[in-house]
This record gives structure tokens, sequence and C-alpha cells, in this order.
């Protein structure tokens, strides 16, 4: 998603040019692409899928919605074994409209996932809970905390149900290096992504996500933090930023690497 | 605040026509009209200053900054004193140009706060430390819960130093509902205030204040439970919001208390 504006296969050549092992896909740019195809490109070229973002928005309070998000997931998931990836990232959902109940929205979460978590696991796939800013509490995503995360994680197997830790929206919690440990001496921790926090945050919130070093979080201390529990994964940059996608998006994937080396290691 | 549009001495008149017994005043508009007139103005109407916004902003560094921030907290006392309300709402700070670290600016607000809170009891002054929502945490608030506010505040005596309750900042945090309990348990609710979350949010994310019922937050509860505590004082609806700025103030009151008696009573 950083680098949105390159199709998949110059975004499968440019991480072969930069050195890029790994890289997180979104569903769209690989239906685009045809999920067959793109799971041959990345198969040919040896780049391992770490994610897929993203399946959730399980909030929903009348049946048919409910079923349509769960018919959604499963669809979600079996894209996830497709592209060979173990993961499958998960935003929660907001509250419907007119609703209040920010703890009726998360249990209908939990439900949720007790019928998705079996499912992925027969496919080899799990599901990784990304708390989301409290910014987005409202329409986004009623899980705000890894705490939150953690809770509705830990019903159920730790390799079917995890969190994602993105210090774009932990940064800011005191409790969130402790809910990191939790996560990490469980197991938890399903994927792990970078983006920095800069304002002032452009209307709607979204996509002023700041490029590594330019704000206030201290990177590699979160680094440090998520790998002193033992986690040795892969770790993603998400960088939604209307700046860095109007740019030439090579360009964009070689100055993140830069950033990368200087503020994350 | 909510009617920014109006002039100290039409807020007056409105607030005597409306029926409304007490308000919240921002230093902004009083320094405008002149400290003491405006006291003489509140005290001729028989209206109750709730409180003063706002001190603090007391992260710096720099000694200079430093010293710069404790003068101007203890001119916002003095006026306190002189408007004769008993409370001072205090903005904690953001994180200085460069810093990353929050924990740290959490310490130098506790270290101004130790040579305010005595200026302030002496002048009948309480401190209100407000915990912001999370996405101000970098450049407004690095207090962003309140039990953050209540872990700062329970350093000092409860008449010295309490904390800000507002819906707007609180409401995603499933744990503020408890972190209420602690705080009225303690006397240390010094300010309950009340806005709406609307979304989507405005660019810079500071005066897009839902008018009460407009959004995603249940106010009734938590009047419910700050009251629950034994807290009886009086309620501060605060808007920023620039939409209601626009248009006629008196209009706005009129509305807000239609509001306020449909949405919160």
């Amino acid at each position: 998603m950083t680098v949105r504006q390159l199709k998949l296969p110059s975004l499968v050549e440019a991480c072969d040019r930069l050195g890029i092992p790994a890289v997180g896909l979104w569903r769209e740019p690989v239906a685009a692409h045809g999920l067959e195809a793109a799971a041959r490109l990345m198969r040919d070229a040896g780049l391992t899928v770490t994610s897929l973002c993203r399946g959730g928005f399980l909030t929903a309070i009348e049946p048919a919605g409910r079923a349509c998000a769960l018919d959604d997931n499963r669809a979600a998931i079996d894209e996830a074994a497709t592209l060979g990836t173990d993961t499958l990232v998960l935003v929660a959902g907001g509250l419907p409209p007119g609703a209040r109940d920010l703890a009726a929205a998360r249990e209908r979460i939990a439900e949720a996932l007790s019928s998705l978590a079996p499912y992925a696991a027969e496919r080899g796939v799990r599901l990784a809970i990304e708390p989301l800013h409290p910014m987005y509490a409202a329409d986004r995503c009623v899980v705000s905390t890894l705490d939150q995360a953690l809770d509705l994680a830990e019903r159920f197997p730790a390799d079917q149900v995890g969190v994602v830790v993105d210090t774009y929206h932990v940064w800011w919690d005191d409790r969130a290096p402790a809910a990191v440990d939790r996560a990490g001496a469980t197991g938890r921790i399903h994927s792990f992504q970078l983006a920095d926090w800069t304002t002032p945050l452009p209307a709607g919130v979204l996509n002023g996500r700041g490029q590594l070093g330019d704000g206030a979080i201290d990177l590699r201390s979160w680094r440090e933090r998520v790998e002193s529990t033992g986690w040795s994964g892969s770790i993603e940059v998400e960088l939604f930023n209307d700046g860095l996608w109007a740019r030439d998006g090579v360009e964009v994937l070689v100055e993140t690497t830069r950033r990368y080396l200087a503020h994350v290691f």
C-alpha cells in the first residue's frame, strides 16, 4: 500500500532490484492483476507474501449484513491461502449506523471469529486483529488498543487468531509496550507494521501516515520491544500517504528502504 | 467556546434568558472584554463560572520555555481566581519539536504541577488535567487517557489537582468507565464536559466536535456513570465546531440546550 501507484509486476521487479525479500499485499491490486496470476508472479520471483490486507468489518447487526461479511472474509481467507501467505489482517469494523455500544460491537466480532478462525486454520491462514488508532473507533474499527485486540484473540488458539502491532495505531498508548510483551509471550504477534505519526492530520485522517523518521514515533524502540519478545518475522512498512502516492513509486520504495535502515535499524 | 461568536455580554444575556445558570469561559474572550469587567459581568448576572480554559502546555525542555510556561500558568490561575471559578483546565502540551519520548514529557508535566498546584491552592483554584484524545498526543497533549491523567493528579492532594472528564476525548476507551469511578471515588472529577463524536474528521481534527446527539457517543450513559460516583457539579458542553460557529450564536445555544435535554437527561 505504501507504493500503491506501482502495479504488481513493477512492484515485484523493484523489490527484486532493491533486495526486498517480502511484501504485504492488499486484496484490490491482487484482484486487479488476477489472483492466480498474482500468486504465480510472487512465487516465480521468490517474493514472500507477509500478509494479505484485509478482512474484517464484522460489526453489522442485521443477519444479512453479517452473512455478507462472513462470506467476504471466507473469500479473503481463500485468497490468502492461494497467495501462499499465512496471515490475513482484519480491520474489525466500526459502529453500525445509529449504534453507540462499542462493547456489543466487539462481542459481534468475537462471534464472527468463532466461525472464521477454524475455516482459516483449515487453509493454513492465521487471522490477525489490527487495533486501529482510537480516532477510527466510530467508523472503522471498534478495537482501539492492543489489549482489546488481545482480549479478543485470546479466546482462540494462538495459531488461529493473533494481532497486528502497527506503530501508527499504538504509539501513543502507555500500556502498549506491556501488551506487546503479552502478545509476544503467547505467540500472537502475527504482523508488525511501521508508519510514523505526523501532524497536522488531513481531512478524514486516513492518508496522513508519515514516512519513517518524519514524525513523533520512536520506531527503533518499538522494533526492539517487539523483537525482545522473541518475534523474528518480516516487518512491513505501511504508509497511507497522499504525498507519497503522488510520487514515482520506485523512488518512494528506495526512500523507504533508506529510511528503514536509518530509523528502524 | 461552543458559542464563541457571542461576545461576553451577549452570552450572559442569552444564558439569563434561557435559564442557563453556569458557564465555562476561555481566557481569550475574557481578556478581550477585560478581566475585571468580565468578573463583574458574571457576578452581576449571578452566572457561575464553572471553569476557565486553559493553562497547561508544560512539556517544554529548555529552561526558558519552561519558565515562560510557568509564568503563563500562574497568570491563568490569577485570572481564574479573579473570575471566581474554582477550576483551571490544563491541556498538558505535546511533544517538543524533535522529541519522541512521551513518558519523559509526562514527567515534565508532573514537575511543573509541583510548583503550580500550591500556587493555585493558595488562590482557591484547583488544577484539572484534561486527557485529550490520542489523536492529539504528538502536538497538543501527551496525556491521552483518564488513567494517565489520574496517575499525574494522584501525586497531589485531590483538592489541588484533579481531572477533566470530556466524553469527546475518552468515549472510545474501554478503561475509561473504571477510571471515572477511580476519579470520582477520590474527589478528582473537577470538570465534566460533553461533546459528541462525528465523522469524517476535518483537516487538523480540531473543530469537528459533534453537536449532542449527532454522533457515536452514548452521552446519557456517561452522565450516569459520572453521577454514580456521587459527583454533582455543573456539566459543560464544549463544542469546537466550524459549522456551529458559522451560525447565529443564540440559535446554537437554544439548540444545544434542547439537545442536552434530549440526549443527556
